[in-house]
């Protein structure tokens, strides 16, 4: 019903001899270099549907909260597509799967959102907080010096110890990381991605978290002999190497 | 192509008179309590696919493992199928989801099956550990004092100290417990089961989890609030409540 509805509204707008685009509101530091990694999901999302080429980035600094004011809240990411404003990026995704085809889907079947909705909340609870114990010092290395003592304050009192310290343990930390990533070492035996022969976003919301790291930190994650290593890279070139060319830091 | 030969096979034994009847060896401790977290998986699978009724236990002790002999390895689960052979609880689901019908797959459709291999090594690695550390020793009080040497004597060298010493802090372990489960608190707000409107594997595997300590243990793992409480009710009551009725011990 409501994807017809919006078909309906897309196809109208393609006959009136406009384009669609997207506006993504997402977190931008130095350079261009865009670290969120729920920013990530979306944009992989967007690639998925066939959008991201002509969606048009709206870049946030951690400073330029008041630019999310029409969202009536202040996290990135948001789009806005003609009249939705949404915000979240699980959210972000239903709203495109629902509104746009795309040749396979981003979650599967209908019986599919609980698995991916699994998956994706496994990332934020186990696999962002291991994450953040390697890169997060390195942040500050992308972000404006303005921004530098919002960012550290806010995030030493998360971590109850300074950045330096969160991540003076990071060699130890990388250990019990690849321990934490066996579900998706085992998933990857059977295909080469989460969602089967595609990737789906099960596998955005993993790649989001190494392209946090990717693009904010030189320190290497993932061993050249993890299968995982692999899986990464296919998803780095996806969508004609979107991620892959995304600016990052000099490694 | 191996579905349909095996369909063609059972479709001979129904047209010969005789009934599909699946040995099913399983862990089994005092008075028909079957406590193996991997039985359950299969044991949930076969009721899934209506077959459960008609598989015939074959109960196997911790001093028993002579009775494998003819699978060539020691583990329980094992099954049975006229001249099949198969152990491990993942490739006999994929057995049985090859094999038989159903209303509902055990897995979804064909590019599920690694989301449900990122679930179930999610509960292997992540759900059993903790699961032990609050039940395990309890399992003594299920199983013969005859086994008791060789059950205690393997636990402790795998957890490094006396069974004792590892259930001595369970209360704070159930915390932790809480937190590791939040994946499923998550994915049970978009519906009833992991498998979406009907469960699937990735619910028995969490389930199993979840049996190995109701049948063992008097200690309660989750508190009445949480949603994941009412999604064990829900799989308690499955197929004429199968796990339900269990012999389990008296809380």
């Amino acid at each position: 019903e409501y994807r017809r509805q919006r078909q309906m509204c897309i196809r109208d707008r393609l006959i009136g001899g406009s384009t669609i685009t997207i506006q993504f509101f997402d977190l931008e530091g130095l350079d261009g270099k865009r670290f969120s990694p729920f920013g990530w999901r979306v944009r992989m999302a967007l690639a998925h549907k066939g959008l991201e080429a002509s969606s048009i980035l709206e870049g946030v600094g951690f400073s330029q909260k008041y630019k999310l004011e029409f969202s009536s809240q202040e996290l990135v990411p948001v789009i806005k597509d003609d009249d939705m404003i949404i915000s979240d990026s699980w959210d972000i995704a239903v709203y495109l799967e629902k509104s746009y085809e795309s040749p396979t889907s981003l979650f599967g079947t209908s019986n599919d959102f609980n698995q991916v909705k699994f998956i994706s909340s496994w990332v934020d609870s186990q696999l962002h907080p291991l994450i953040a114990r390697c890169v997060v010092r390195d942040i500050l290395n992308v972000i404006s010096p303005s921004e530098h003592e919002y960012f550290r304050t806010s995030r030493e009192k998360r971590f109850g110890k300074s950045l330096e310290e969160v991540v003076a343990d990071r060699e130890n930390t990388r250990t019990t990381l690849k321990q934490a990533l066996y579900p998706i070492r085992k998933a990857l035996e059977i295909g080469p991605f989460l969602g089967g022969d595609n990737p789906n976003f099960s596998d955005y919301a993993i790649f989001g978290a190494f392209m946090w790291a990717r693009v904010t930190s030189s320190f290497q994650l993932l061993e050249l002999s993890d299968p995982i290593y692999n899986w990464r890279e296919r998803m780095l070139l996806l969508y004609d190497g979107l991620a892959k060319n995304a600016p990052a830091v000099d490694i």
